[in-house]
């Protein structure tokens, strides 16, 4: 087929600078789920979809979705797309590339007059970045029918639940399970890393092997205060050096496994003066894996050397699990499928997996789901830095493209 | 001689207890340097010497020097003393313990008549704890003649300058230089220990062969902030995790050492967010040792192992210096006369050094001088649980005692 791809990959790039003047703080890029720049925005997209020859609705918990018929009316579909919302002082890529790709991977066709044999169905979904009210990812499982009971009570700073503020958006709190989509085939996502992999393996795309799953622990190291100057070193139960044994201990065991990553992000002595032997450390634990037994096993080994090296040690040590996720696995015939995507178009079928969380892990559960992502400058995305470059762009896109083509439903 | 040290060393416990009534915070113990409760603990100490048959006053800057004359009056002294300030809400030892027990040395002399060779004076010396105002050993560097220029300049919290505060206190700022000890023929401090060495060893006395000299520092180490998600292990540069190695490397150089010290008290990391690879840590160092170039090669050491360990690991550090005090090696001969006087009672000589500061560092400069240390209950110190046993503090005046009788000056 002979799409006009360069021409839609430059309008996507243009169409992303554009896009983020759909802001809620003048300056910068901060467009939280259900304010009214996210409106604006919903409104922007359903918009340039009706352009583009497809249906277009907002659904009742705020995604926006539009709908290109394959050959025949009511084909299952493949779905494409990812999040508009934003955190604040936000990048123009992060969720946004994914949802305005998707729109361009239709644009495409219906400028040719193409129908495939599946339909494309094209989300823009909220909440993925869970900043403003105590939840996160409602589009998504919204979507997926997996929305939870308290969903709509969860509320924002000022004390506004999700229900009143999808009321004042114009959406419909009561009907929200009406928002799980109907006849999806697959769901896929293009993404920025946000991490530095295929910058540093000088690739454009990587294909998603999994979203990583996640145990968040509170380890509390418990010493002696001591006299920085009267205990001598045989006589110390110093919780600062203990913590460190075991900081090394966590990152000797993350190093030791492929994929696999733990963080110590958090830390903090007490009493915290120059001339006092810490009797407390206190330090949080972030371990993620593509495979939920890889980081249970992880955890419990981290948890064992922590254990020897405080009984070694005489100090106390105490693990507590603040915060556990399971990890998804991407389907084996997506991931497949964008390796058919670049290698066809000579590029290396490299696999990574997410170490951030994704819609896709939630649409998951609705259908065979996958991930497709690009280069970000320095890894660095949750910033106003964040960066691609348009050769980058245009080849996700053709990528995407190419998959949706080749997409067997 | 036939001393009744069994009766004062019970009285001295006594008026450890009584003593400790001086205090500015009823229900703790708190005498700042030259506060209303700390003259009325000058004044009750003057009177005690008194009662004693010394001349006593209070100095310029507030010390109470108190004299009892040898066979020949203007012999040359030893002198005896500690302070009698305190930090607030203190134990009744630190400090007030020497300054009393140098009272009951006299006391037991005067007792029975008995004159030495020497003169004994008895100083009970204000500001060693250095709480009230931006300084510190006011009372002992006046005595030793080491008082700076700007001295009676230095303030407190409410702006009070210690001349301001000598002249209410009925001192004399414009002559604080006159308060230098002559004729001192050597300077000996008896002092709880304030660390859990005695302890650990089953002793009740130590002499203190030097009181450690101290370098503190500032070292930041910088590396490269990232999610913690989504930057693989091999790409990480977690200044957490070399500020681990090097809080190890730290303790390891010590460990390496007999008598030497070194401490991480304070510790800070940022961004500080569970899923945030830290960018920047923070920490303290406190490095001790009886003997300066020792603690110098130390702090050279740990300053190549950092170097080393921020090169490997692709951070920046920097180790910047923010204190250093000497170390005060004490007089051999005041240590050899402690020694003779622990083995003349039957107890073994042991040495240990002192970690903390002490007015004997400060008086070493005017003339030969030394501690002797007992044994604290969990080497608790600067907390209303310091505590020392009855027997311990009899044992000590007996030592305290023999020293002075058996002193050649």
């Amino acid at each position: 087929m002979d799409l006009d791809t360069a021409g839609a990959a430059s309008r996507l790039m243009t169409r992303l600078d554009d896009f983020s003047a759909f802001t809620d703080e003048p300056g910068k890029l901060t467009r939280l789920y259900l304010s009214p720049s996210y409106r604006a925005a919903c409104d922007q997209f359903a918009k340039w979809a009706v352009e583009a020859g497809m249906s277009a609705r907002i659904d009742a918990v705020g995604n926006v979705r539009a709908r290109y018929e394959g050959k025949s009316a009511g084909a299952p579909a493949l779905m494409i797309g990812s999040h508009i919302d934003t955190v604040r002082d936000a990048g123009r890529f992060d969720g946004n590339l994914g949802a305005l790709a998707a729109l361009a991977v239709v644009e495409q066709l219906a400028e040719k007059g193409i129908r495939l044999d599946h339909a494309l169905e094209v989300v823009a979904i909220g909440d993925e970045e869970g900043v403003r009210f105590s939840t996160a990812m409602t589009g998504s499982r919204a979507l997926a029918g997996g929305l939870s009971a308290t969903a709509m009570e969860a509320k924002d700073k000022q004390g506004v639940t999700v229900g009143e503020a999808l009321k004042a958006f114009g959406g419909d709190p009561e009907r929200a399970y009406s928002a799980r989509a109907r006849g999806v085939a697959a769901f896929v996502e293009l993404h920025i890393e946000q991490g530095p992999v295929l910058e540093a393996k000088g690739l454009a795309l990587g294909v998603v092997g999994a979203i990583n799953g996640a145990t968040r622990m509170l380890v509390t190291v418990t010493g002696l205060a001591g006299h920085a100057g009267c205990v001598p070193m045989d006589l110390r139960r110093d919780a600062v050096a203990a913590a460190a044994e075991m900081i090394l201990a966590v990152e000797a065991r993350a190093k030791a496994e492929p994929d696999l990553v733990a963080t110590v992000g958090r830390l903090e002595v007490e009493p915290g003066a120059v001339n006092v032997i810490p009797g407390l450390a206190r330090f949080s634990l972030d371990v993620r894996s593509p495979r939920d037994e890889w980081r249970r096993r992880a955890v419990s080994d981290i948890h064992a050397a922590a254990t020897q090296i405080a009984a070694r040690r005489h100090v106390e040590t105490v693990m507590q699990p603040v915060h556990e996720a399971p990890a998804y696995v991407c389907d084996a015939r997506i991931v497949a499928g964008f390796d058919r995507a670049l290698t066809g178009m000579g590029l290396p079928a490299f696999h990574l997996p997410s170490g951030a969380g994704h819609d896709t892990m939630v649409m998951g559960a609705l259908a065979p789901a996958g991930m497709l992502f690009v280069r970000c400058a320095g890894g660095v995305s949750h910033n106003p830095a964040e960066s691609i470059t348009g050769e980058d762009g245009a080849l996700a896109l053709a990528a995407l493209t190419r998959f949706a083509l080749e997409f067997k439903g």
